[in-house]
Parts: C-alpha cells; sequence; structure tokens
C-alpha cells in the first residue's frame, strides 16, 4: 500500500519540482465576490501552473467564507485537480489547508470531510491536542498531515518559542555519575512537536509546517525530524530567501521539503511563466547546493 | 456596546443555568446519514432543552462531512436558535465548536464564515499560532473565542503538560539578591496559554476550554486566569465529578464556568428532563458551595 508521501515523491520526481501551488481565492482577488468566481480563479490557476506543480493546497478558509456554496465550490476545485491529474497522466496530490485539531469522534467526522467527502489527500492539523487528535488522520497510510511545528507568522512564538524541559529520569548511573544523555534537556516547544513527529510517523503519511522565514528554526527542526517532509511557507520571490531556506531545510536526498506559493504566482500576469520561473530557481538552488557537497 | 461575555452572564442570569448543550449529530445517533436528519436531530434538541440552555453549543465536524448540505443544515440550526431566542425573549449564545487557528487574511476569513456567514457569537480555537491568530475574531467585543487551553483528552498531556520555563531577566536586585519573583520560573504550557489569556482579554471576550476531568488543573487555571469564562467539557451525569469540577473552577462570583453536555443529554429519554436535571444539580452544587463560604 502505498504512503502518502511515497505518492508526494512520484510527483516530485514527474515535474522536478518541489514547488506546492497555493490556491487561495482570496475575495480581493476575484472578479465578483461570489463561490463560483473563487472556483473559476482556482480552475484558472490549477489550468495554468498543473505542469509545475508537485502539489496544490487549497486554504478551506476562502471557501467557508461563501458557505455551502463554498463547498461545492471547493470540491469542484479539488476535482479539478484530479482530472488535470488523469490528463497528464502523473497524481498530483491535494493537501486542504484546514488547520483542523479535535478528538475522537469529531476528528473522525473531520477526516471524512476532509478525505472523503472532499477528496483531499493531506491536511494540515493543529498539534495542540496531541497524538490521539491526529489519529484518526493517520490510519491510512495513502492519507497524510502536516503538522504545524513553526508557523511563519510574527506570533508563532507566543507558544511555538517557549522552552520546555523534558524531565529525562536518569536510567543508567556509570561510575557514580549520570551519563550525560540521561539528564534534563530543554528544547524549543517546536522542536519538540517536530521530535514527537518524527516518533509518530510510522507510516510515512507525517509531516511538518515550518516556515521558510525562521532559517535557524528549520535547522533544529530538520535535526530534530531527519526523515520528514516540511511544508515551508513564507517564500516570495526572492531568492536570496528561498536558498537559505532550502540549504537549511532539504533533506541529503534533496527532497524533504514543499514551497508553497501563493499570491506571487497567482497576482502575476502569466502564473504559469510565474511557477515554472520558480521551479527552476529552486532547481538552480538545489543543483548548486549538490556541489557544495550537501 | 456588549462584551461576548456581558451577553453570556445574561442569559445565565435568564435561565439560572450554567449548562451549555451540544449540538453533534453523530451519524450513529441520527435516523438517517443526510443533512437533513442531522439538522432535524438539533432542531428536537434546541427545541426540548431552549429554556435551560445557557448556550447551545454546535459542532462543525458533524456538519462538515455531509459537505454543502451540512453547512446549510448548520446554518439552519442556528437560525432556529435565533428564533427560539427570540420567541422566549431571552438571546441564547451560539458557540460554535470549530477549533479553528490561523493567521492573517486566512483568520479573517474563518471569522467572517463563523460570525457572519453562519451567525454564531463564538467560536472556538486552537492557541498554537499565537495572539495574532487571535486577533481577527476577537475585533468585535460583541463576538467571542473560547482557547483551548486544557482539553479532556488522554492525549492532552502530550504537549499542553509540558513544562515550560519563563526567563525572567532579573530586573530589581535587592542587597544584593536577585527578589526571588524576578527568578525564572516554570509552569505547565497550558497554564502559560491561560496567563496569556487573561492578558489578551481586554474586551470581555476570551474564555479558556478547561476539561472538567482535570481537576487540578482547573484550579491552576482558575489561579492564572481569576476573571475568565470557562467551557468545562467531560462531565457525564455524575455528580461528583460535577461538583469537584465546579468547586476547583468557579469564580467567586458563582459564575466563570460553561458545562458542557451533549450525549448524556441528546441519548435520554426526555432530553428536556435530562437537561433540567442536571441544570438543578448544579445549581444544587453551587448553593452547597456557596454556603460552605466560597
Amino acid at each position: 500500500m502505498e504512503s502518502f508521501f511515497s505518492f508526494l515523491e512520484k510527483r516530485v520526481d514527474d515535474c522536478s519540482s518541489l514547488l506546492c501551488i497555493g490556491l487561495d481565492p482570496h475575495v480581493n482577488d476575484l472578479s465578483a465576490p461570489t463561490a463560483a468566481s473563487a472556483r473559476d480563479f482556482c480552475l484558472n490557476l490549477v489550468k495554468q501552473t498543473s505542469r509545475y506543480a508537485a502539489a496544490f493546497k487549497p486554504n478551506a478558509a476562502f471557501f467557508e467564507v461563501f458557505g455551502a456554496d463554498g463547498w461545492i465550490a471547493l470540491k469542484e476545485v479539488i476535482a479539478a485537480i484530479q482530472e488535470e491529474s488523469h490528463r497528464m497522466g502523473s497524481m498530483i496530490p491535494v493537501i486542504l489547508d484546514a488547520k483542523r485539531g479535535d478528538i475522537a469522534s469529531t476528528a473522525e467526522a473531520y477526516a471524512k470531510s476532509a478525505f472523503e467527502m472532499l477528496g483531499a489527500h493531506c491536511i494540515t492539523l493543529s498539534p495542540y491536542l496531541g497524538k490521539d487528535s491526529v489519529d484518526p488522520f493517520i490510519q491510512i497510510s495513502e492519507k497524510g498531515v502536516f503538522l504545524l511545528c513553526k508557523t511563519s507568522n510574527p506570533g508563532s512564538g507566543d507558544l511555538q518559542d517557549l522552552v520546555v524541559t523534558m524531565d529525562n529520569r536518569p536510567q543508567t548511573v556509570v561510575n557514580g555519575q549520570y551519563s550525560a544523555s540521561t539528564m534534563s534537556s530543554s528544547v524549543y516547544l517546536y522542536e519538540h512537536v517536530a521530535k514527537l513527529a518524527q516518533q509518530w510517523n510510522t507510516k510515512n503519511n507525517i509531516g511538518l509546517v515550518v516556515g521558510a522565514t525562521h532559517v535557524e528554526a528549520t535547522k533544529r527542526v530538520r535535526a530534530a525530524a531527519p526523515d520528514l517532509w516540511f511544508l515551508a511557507p513564507g517564500v516570495g520571490a526572492q531568492g536570496g530567501e528561498l536558498e537559505s531556506a532550502l540549504k537549511a531545510g532539504l533533506r541529503k536526498d534533496g527532497k524533504g521539503m514543499l514551497i508553497p506559493v501563493s499570491r506571487a504566482i497567482a497576482r502575476a500576469e502569466k502564473p504559469g511563466l510565474a511557477a515554472a520561473e520558480l521551479r527552476d530557481q529552486i532547481g538552480y538552488i538545489k543543483m548548486q547546493l549538490n556541489r557544495e557537497g550537501r
């Protein structure tokens, strides 16, 4: 049985891209403030950028704001991505950016809504409620989650940068001394979330949201979770930012990082061209990092 | 301008109740697995229990699972609560249990969806993204939020019980010694969330979700946030649990705690009677606590 991240990696290979096209039909970008207009905005973006998309990421909020009509539009957009995938002969994963998080039968209902009702392959979740709130979303290995870890917003530090102390009770005493590894240790809350996610990822379907704006944090998260895929928002069209983010976060195999971009592509005169350029820019930076022996 | 919690307190006085009726149309409890059936299930509950309801709390997940039809049903249920309120001459607040959490324009869209599109008065949110993710929901004082603090599920400890160290840089040195209050201090993550919420609550529209199952945690949260309202899930029909939870969490004015109950009422033979009994049980415990001089 295929896992979500082996599915994603297949697509990454097919299109030589780490670009995740954000579908954010913000009302200001629409020709009219209607669900139909939000749908058409997204369908146009999908059509123009699908060749360069390792994944698409519709943002649930911008559909929910139109109520029931918004949900119909969201479902149509996801169906259109499936059709486009079949047409190209390469399936493009859909990551529903919904940042849900609840427990037990409520979490099961959200999972059913995202994966069965809407047809998404992956969803973003908050980790605040703990492992049992994630479980209902990762039962089937083909379906995946990205857990919020270190987010790109200024207020992310309020909780995520808190220093948490792990009370590692001494397990071994060598020559009357506790060995260093069993002493209590301190990490940032977001690092702890990364470590938990790495442990929980037994089916290759858990990734992390790590803001590309936080280069030092990205390095720490990569150290804490060497295997996981990151969804790294916050990159503009600026090469410098992109380079330092990729350097900090890429895995040794040159994968492990999806770069979501929304407005810089959607608002470009030619979204397809903007996506192609960003894909190539990422590819060029990867090649340089590879030459430098990373 | 009225604040959300002054609105809630007016209703609490009107119905002498701290009961929050959960509207959880779980598919197993429905006559058919359809949105119409979910709607009818809720409309019946609203009709039978409105006299005893300090608030109603529809759970978004059980509507979303029906897609667009579920959203229409949810909107109809909220509209029916408004009608019932007008009929009784006492407005009942609607708390949308949606556990959202996102940033900037995305958070604004979620707020618009909950408050304008659906007509809810309050929403549950995850605090993991920090203050700027809460701001779009608390701009208007009449609209409120309950932030997840210490939740009732077993996995709540994974993050919420972590010990965070606050680096309080010494501000005063007395006789060459740091005064105790300025040294670094440790609290549970959920306590820190409670302290932040108490600070952020400048418009009387921020409350906390604190599981009634965690009595010690409830005491700590009450100490950290003396003024705030708690939404305290996890109480069954057992008086003992209810008593210790109320003792730990009620404010000195005998308010400050909403007790959400879903299945114990919805699955009762006579939901109205079950709600009346729970309301009276809470009232009796409050009276006893009052006699004991609390």
